[in-house]
């Protein structure tokens, strides 16, 4: 792999920790609803919910929020009352100011790439002022000279953004947990891609592996390692 | 004034309605709560709780249904019941599919700047996926060479965009709406803005007008006239 100039970095558990925070949060949704429905019938119909208002609501804490109420509202079968429904609320707000505390390695990582002289960049999908307060509540804010947060990262997403910063594939690398977001569409366009896994994974990122063998991608076990796979 | 390369729009109230949709949705809630207070109590307390929650929210659809959400049960005491907070929740999804139909002289406006060889900008603050989604269903969006989406526009907002487009006070315009977010951060940054008076407006837009006295900016009573303000 040659000299990167441009080294975008994922966000959400690549940077910092995300979805252990929305799986806390669905626990306590389990306990809330226990009343009307079992665990299992709870995270499929949270997930029906979720997926049905995608097209409407994009990503994010609020998309959440709206979701789990909506969950809610038929699982009680319209028998939740105000009490419930602001606990609810009370949760998701949670999710909007819970710390943001750089993973391992992360800071080190930064650090020298940034003294390497490159160009870093966060490329993150989601929720336009959820993601920027997370880089504000981050601290990192200051290591990158791009932040581009978009709505959904796939093949358009990536293409535009070659474009604007005339990448090319040998002076950019996607780093991300996400096969589905940071590595696959990447992958596609034959540009560099270094997937680092997180242990929480969303349902909804998941890729099957047959999508996968089809691309070529590196795989490091922790950020660290990225230090020797870019110059 | 001279010569404009760049000229930037705001786009809710200004290329297209956005506020009636609110105000018809925030008609409907008055409806739904009659049984726990009167309007006017309804109209106060919603804003306080739209104010209350907009540093941990942002604007936007999502935002005001979780606002309104919060209302309900707090006028209610608790009493609400699921299909009253879905009828609220259908109301807010009614906020992100309404039709998008370009404001009188939008589309010969921005046929005849593009005809000229201007660089059209949307900039608007809200939602990213809200925002995206408007503009792809108002069918403008091939008029526009750049769009900015941000959670809000401020002095340092403008600032930013003014040294990544390379933009000055010859070569930049603003044309909005919205005299708090279009027409006083420009103004104070001694470029040029253009305030085109829409009838429907946000309490929360609200300028004293002794804020505006401080600044200069150009007023049109429809967006025709602008034609003859830019070069």
């Amino acid at each position: 792999m040659p000299t990167q100039t441009f080294i975008a970095f994922d966000a959400d558990d690549t940077l910092w920790p995300n979805q252990p925070y929305f799986d806390h949060v669905e626990a306590q949704l389990l306990h809330i609803l226990t009343p009307y429905a079992d665990h299992a019938t709870i995270n499929a119909r949270l997930y029906d919910v979720q997926r049905a208002n995608m097209q409407l609501f994009g990503y994010g804490a609020k998309s959440f929020m709206l979701s789990m109420i909506e969950t809610t509202i038929q699982l009680s079968g319209g028998a939740v009352v105000g009490a419930e429904i602001q606990q609810i609320l009370d949760l998701g707000k949670e999710l909007l100011r819970f710390p943001i505390e750089p993973l391992p390695d992360v800071v080190e990582v930064l650090t020298e790439l940034k003294h390497r002289g490159h160009k870093l960049l966060i490329l993150t999908k989601g929720d336009l002022f959820d993601q920027e307060s997370k880089i504000a509540r981050s601290g990192l804010g200051d290591f990158f000279d791009y932040v581009e947060i978009v709505s959904e990262k796939n093949v358009p997403t990536y293409q535009r953004l070659f474009t604007r910063l005339g990448a090319t594939p040998e002076n950019f690398v996607m780093i991300g947990n996400s096969l589905k977001s940071d590595i696959l569409p990447v992958a596609r366009l034959g540009f560099p891609a270094i997937h680092v896994p997180y242990h929480a994974n969303w349902i909804h990122e998941h890729v099957p592996a047959e999508l996968l063998a089809e691309v070529e991608f590196q795989v490091v076990t922790r950020l660290g390692e990225v230090l020797e796979l870019v110059g």
